[in-house]
């Protein structure tokens, strides 16, 4: 077990008063909460979960100690309550898709299966992590989306929101798809790649940009990546580095990795210019990193551009998810002692699924996409030994037919905790991205184009179908 | 000292690679970076400076244990240098304004003295710490404008950044204006005010709602704040808190906060009729909590409507800054070894402003009112006792007099640390609330209004602008 930094208080105020309460009255029924998100970030097509080990650690670390205890006592908490957290053990069951994996709106996500206060105590800590992690996974997945193939890296940390927003956001954004980050504490945490070269300040501190240029590829020849922007990109800069990579080669020096870095101006005609006068030097193998507030939007426009760039790093853009910062999971209960529950809303977009379900992924047999998601009852049966109709949960009438051996399937749920001990183990940062790279390949290129993607189908199986409708009849409120 | 976490690694790579740089080179010169930012987040007037204490607390913290010398030693670093790390401890100076004040684009507003060495390797944790917490508490102090004087609760943590952005964002939400937080590790870590109510999911455990709000306020007669909205808020939710209520005075409770809270919906209607329904029953003094996706300008909206609302909770458009989820404040070298130092831009608003500075505060002598900031080079005395002429720095035929006797100096940015030592007593996030409400005070009401305010002049000294204009010229490539 990895001894995580004591975070227990890390939730809602809210969470603890109903954990009183439910303690005061004696209920220790089991409940049945669903993690869920309704729209995915940015208009994307599809959202990249995130955040799985996280919880883990959080839930194998939550324990109240005597400070958090004597803290709680002065907010007013009664003894008996203290008392029970003081014992305080998760004791229930988690389910989860793993994480990497291509996920949809509406579908349970991650489902807990506990007495009530255990399960309401999870609630906030773990959509924290959640919400965080699949924001920047998914924000990464459309950002390399745009890139075509050329590396990303994440350059954020300086902009998100605090050290665990930069160092767990890089962490994510390598699961969605970047190649490394510059967070060093993310590399040595989790084991990815690390990278990065120097800033203006380097060339400043020298009395020639030459002098900067040349110490530097000294020190680093094979990531000898020179910024060229400080006095002047085309003027001053990309000649200088010119003048020290054909030194380096004078020298017999065969470098890994060495080019330049652009980090203003206009991306598309110096890199363009740049590629020129490289090229000209002798040295097409010169790499060209570019940087500056990209997003997906920009890269995409670059590439449209004919920009001759070789690898982008990514700040701020990626690492705040900037032009849709929120990831909007939410953890609802849908079981509460055996009896299916639902949430009533004047909107039937946000009316919860009742009851005890999971989630089942339908692939083509042939092409080996996916079809659509099925949210099924825990206990119904679905086999692929027969035909499948799937139906739109609010348009009954439009419906599509699969037949029997045109299609396969695949439950997504795997236990994490079984009675409050973990039994899944968590696969490296690396696996995961490869992971979540064979999940995307399993989404046709029409679920991942940036805009206006395909809406996946996630549909209700019949038997959730009409248990939902007997609810909204039974709990409806005549208006 | 407060024991952090290790964070010494929380840094981008090209950090580290330039700190070897220079440790190979010898170069230990001193260096003067200045941290300051360019524009003000979602358009406002001004920003509210926050997220010192943590770099105090970074700063102290900051040694390499012998696991991050062996992770750095896989990633190349050489011997020498890790031996310097090693041994590394922080002896440089730190200058900064106080957590909580006013601040405006392009002044510095924190500045580090030290070997260019130490004072590269602070960048990137620095600029995480204030980047974020000045980004919330700037976006606290307009949702708390916007309120016009209702309190503000901050709810956000389910949707922050991961822990550290939903525990130190509420700390600075707590800076910026709002009256306390649901989060309880905010509340234990820096003795906020904590609060909250309960879930949808506590309603829905019980087997009717009235039996739900009877159980929460026998459990918090002091704080039976009833969430209306499970069922249907006007016709099931208002009439059974009403019956609670009745119950709870008949029975001669006299709570010292009660009503009810409005999750969804119409807020402007629903908080009208459900003022008249409670009003109606005699309950003139149970409060109206709103909540649900709200931001200043929702609750600009909702002002302007009547809404009956006493107590807004704000969560993810605050804790994420949804619309401008970045601040961008910066750390640039202004000096080396002594000589004042620019970087040059196409774009002049993106250069640098030379020399070691100092930020002082102009106030008008009668209303106590700021009338600019002047940036001046450290050594310069700005003295009250004569006129003061203020240009701006781009269009130098605006000018502004400002007569001797008419004026008050203050000098902002004060010591914190001296040669490596800390010099400085972080107050209490109270204080510093406090203190954040006098600086807004002192802003006249058009740099505080939302939407197009007043720019406050920051100018520089005539011997800063001199020296600028003089660095341009020998700095400048022919093009």
């Amino acid at each position: 077990m990895i001894r995580m930094r004591d975070l227990s208080l890390l939730t809602d105020f809210y969470q603890l008063t109903m954990a009183q309460g439910y303690c005061e009255k004696g209920k220790t029924e089991e409940a049945v909460f669903d993690l869920f998100y309704r729209e995915n970030p940015c208009d994307n097509g599809y959202a990249v979960f995130a955040g799985l080990e996280q919880v883990i650690e959080f839930v194998e670390n939550l324990e109240f100690k005597e400070e958090d205890i004597e803290y709680l006592r002065t907010q007013g908490f009664k003894e008996r309550f203290l008392d029970y957290l003081r014992d305080f053990k998760f004791t229930g069951d988690i389910y989860s898709v793993p994480e990497g994996s291509v996920v949809f709106p509406k579908e349970p996500l991650f489902k807990v299966e506990a007495p009530i206060l255990q399960a309401q105590l999870l609630e906030t800590p773990l959509l924290n992590f959640i919400n965080h992690q699949a924001l920047i996974a998914t924000k990464a997945a459309r950002i390399t989306e745009a890139a075509q193939g050329k590396s990303v890296l994440e350059f954020g940390l300086r902009r998100a929101h605090g050290p665990d927003a930069g160092t767990y956001g890089a962490r994510a954004a390598v699961i969605g798809g970047c190649s490394g980050t510059s967070n060093v504490l993310t590399g040595k945490k989790f084991g990815v790649k690390v990278s990065g070269t120097h800033a203006h300040s380097w060339v400043m501190s020298f009395e020639s940009e030459l002098e900067a240029f040349r110490t530097y590829a000294d020190n680093f020849p094979d990531s000898a990546i020179l910024l060229v922007d400080t006095y002047d990109t085309l003027k001053s800069g990309v000649p200088n580095a010119i003048k020290v990579f054909k030194e380096m080669k004078d020298k017999g020096i065969d470098s890994e990795l060495f080019g330049i870095r652009l980090d203003s101006g206009d991306l598309a005609y110096l890199s363009k210019e740049a590629r020129k006068m490289l090229d000209q030097a002798g040295l097409e193998d010169a790499v060209i990193v570019a940087s500056n507030n990209l997003d997906e939007d920009i890269i995409s426009s670059l590439n449209l551009q004919g920009a001759q760039i070789d690898l982008y790093g990514v700040g701020t853009k990626l690492i705040t998810s900037y032009d849709c910062p929120a990831f909007g999971a939410v953890y609802k209960m849908s079981e509460y002692n055996d009896q299916p529950k639902i949430k009533l809303s004047d909107n039937i977009e946000k009316m919860t699924d009742p009851g005890n379900k999971k989630l089942i992924r339908i692939y083509d047999q042939r092409s080996g996409e996916i079809r659509a998601d099925l949210i099924a009852l825990k206990d119904e049966v679905i086999s692929a030994d027969r035909d499948l109709v799937l139906f739109d949960a609010r348009d009954t009438w439009k419906t599509t037919t699969l037949k029997k051996g045109n299609y396969q399937l695949r439950e997504m749920m795997k236990p994490i905790f079984k009675t409050g001990k973990l039994v899944y183990d968590s696969p490296q940062v690396a696996e995961i991205k490869e992971y979540a790279e064979k999940e995307k390949e399993s989404l046709g290129a029409e679920y991942k184009r940036l805009t206006n993607p395909h809406i996946m189908k996630v549909d209700l199986s019949d038997k959730l179908y009409e248990l939902k409708q007997k609810l909204i009849k039974e709990n409806k409120i005549e208006k």
